[in-house]
């Protein structure tokens, strides 16, 4: 997968191909941020009473590592010119917990792809997501699928 | 499960148990807003180009749906006396667009509940979650999976 994401289409992912997607972050407010507004549960929005709590100080909601790591997908995996969106996934797994200053790594392997048959000018995409930080403690691991326009219809 | 989720332990968890979780309402900001940072596809950011884009008009990013749903779920469902996190989900399906000023409503039914053998103060519990718009269409569902601490250990 050498193209650019601005050029890649159902043609592009060919099973087997492998990504290193990018890295992000994790930093104290912004976990704040989007658990205040999504998950405040006290592990994830009080830092204080966090330290006490079952994960022995802040973590990062999961769906807030889904959210950033879907922020890489779409600026390097998935391209403007081809994506429509997606059916859903599998086997979401938080595996470890996300802490501020916490550098998170995304690679990305094209395990399965098929055109569609009722709408030939399409195909989906199925591609596991390896989620791990910057003491190779892999945190997230999901099954996606995308749904991905062909270059050729 | 009539106590509130104040006070809610692993054992009021009962498989078969069902509740309605409550109701959100999607804006048009707010979808622009949460998938500005996270998913800035045209179709969930810019509503004149959504137009002619693949889903005929701005529809919200998968992920800000559940987003907003597990804001309902921390508020109602789960409880911050016993809430210990998630190990993650399954079957995650986005069945039909959610667009601007839906009303989506969320509902939960536990379908198993088991105590830990390893861990006998906590148990893990599955739930159906089903959220459905305004005009009754399910747009989004998944299996959930948390681990919540018992009342008596």
């Amino acid at each position: 997968m050498s193209n650019t994401n601005t050029d890649r289409y159902f043609e592009d992912y060919v099973a087997g191909t492998e990504l290193e997607v990018g890295s992000v972050c994790m930093s104290e407010a912004g976990i704040i941020e989007y658990a205040s507004k999504y998950d405040p549960q006290e592990f994830h929005v009080n830092p204080e009473k966090a330290v006490n709590g079952p994960f022995g100080g802040l973590i990062a909601s999961g769906w807030h590592t889904a959210a950033v790591v879907m922020r890489l997908l779409v600026d390097e995996y998935l391209s403007s010119a081809s994506s429509l969106g997606s059916p859903g996934l599998d086997e979401l797994r938080w595996l470890a917990p996300v802490r501020p200053d916490d550098k998170l790594t995304v690679r990305a392997r094209v395990t399965a792809s098929r055109r569609s048959k009722s709408k030939p000018d399409r195909g989906l995409i199925h591609t596991r997501i390896e989620v791990s930080n910057q003491n190779s403690v892999m945190v997230m691991t999901m099954n996606a699928v995308n749904v991905v326009a062909c270059r050729k219809p």
